[in-house]
């Protein structure tokens, strides 16, 4: 009977991990072409991972939104910068928006991530269980 | 034998309360300042609390959406602080938010929910099996 | 024992289904009146069910957008129809929406599938596992 017992509570565990998530995590999907919508972005993650460190947060820019990770466009540079270092943040721009724009890495500010697909970034995460924001 | 289908059978319970979900559950994610975005919310709030009453629903105002829930400012007062007053409709408003633009509590219609953080509350929310839906 | 080990092993393997998700589904959420909103959501869709033929996708049309979707109005008509072929992804349009505008199925482009709250049916789709993004 203890072995059931066992068994059963090992199932409830497992069942467990998805139900409860005190740390949050949420990916910050960033279109937008308007510098006040980056601007906005950056402190809402700014905001919230010195509020909650054990969080994770990552901004995934794609789409009209290239130019807030550009080193001689964004207007957010120096705190996006600042961002991408904490362990707990992941600054992600997508590879099809740069080729479109015909930008490489080199263009890139310092400490952003480049993922093959934005909007494959930001679904696989949700299926990973994070939560979704739209900046706007 | 009984024992373990009857184990086997409470963990595929277990299962399925992921997997069905009747009754929806869906956060509706308000940041713009434009009044047609406000309109729009409650309509939709509105409808649908209406046609699935026994589904949940909460606004959550943030960022520039503030004036939504200021009682000298909506454009929604009326149907907001009525939708506020259903068991299964929640309006909430970010404390960030009021602080930033100094308000209290005294400032907004009755029935609105005062949440720390609505980034959070969004987040939580989705990580509790909510859907999202971005009012634009 | 052995049962018991088939038992844990068919437990994990459900537990499974959550965790693991390779090929992706996603619901895109249109409401805009903008043509260029409709034109970038088409060309997302369009690009990643090429890159991912395994994969579903989604475009829910309601509220401003409906003009997409109308066969005398549609700015993205040959692209929309033949992304409605594919097997793997589905164009559905809101049918209150369709209503408040007085427009029947007549209307539509071919291969559109009507469902009756645009909201509803993305929360459903959520709640079924669906990643969502708010095209903009």
């Amino acid at each position: 009977m203890k072995k059931y017992l066992i068994l059963f509570f090992a199932c409830l565990l497992s069942l467990n991990l998805f139900a409860q998530e005190k740390p949050v995590k949420i990916v910050f999907d960033v279109t937008s072409d308007d510098v006040k919508v980056h601007q906005k972005a950056v402190r809402h993650v700014k905001m919230m991972s010195e509020a909650y460190p054990d969080s994770d947060f990552e901004i995934v820019v794609y789409s009209g939104a290239l130019d807030m990770v550009l080193n001689d466009k964004s207007s957010v540079a120096e705190d996006l910068s600042k961002l991408a270092q904490d362990e707990h943040v992941t600054v992600a721009v997508c590879n099809g928006t740069m080729a479109r724009e015909n930008k490489d890495g080199t263009a890139l500010l310092p400490g952003v991530k480049v993922v093959p697909d934005g909007i494959l970034e930001i679904a696989q995460k949700q299926s990973q269980g994070w939560s979704y924001i739209k900046e706007q």
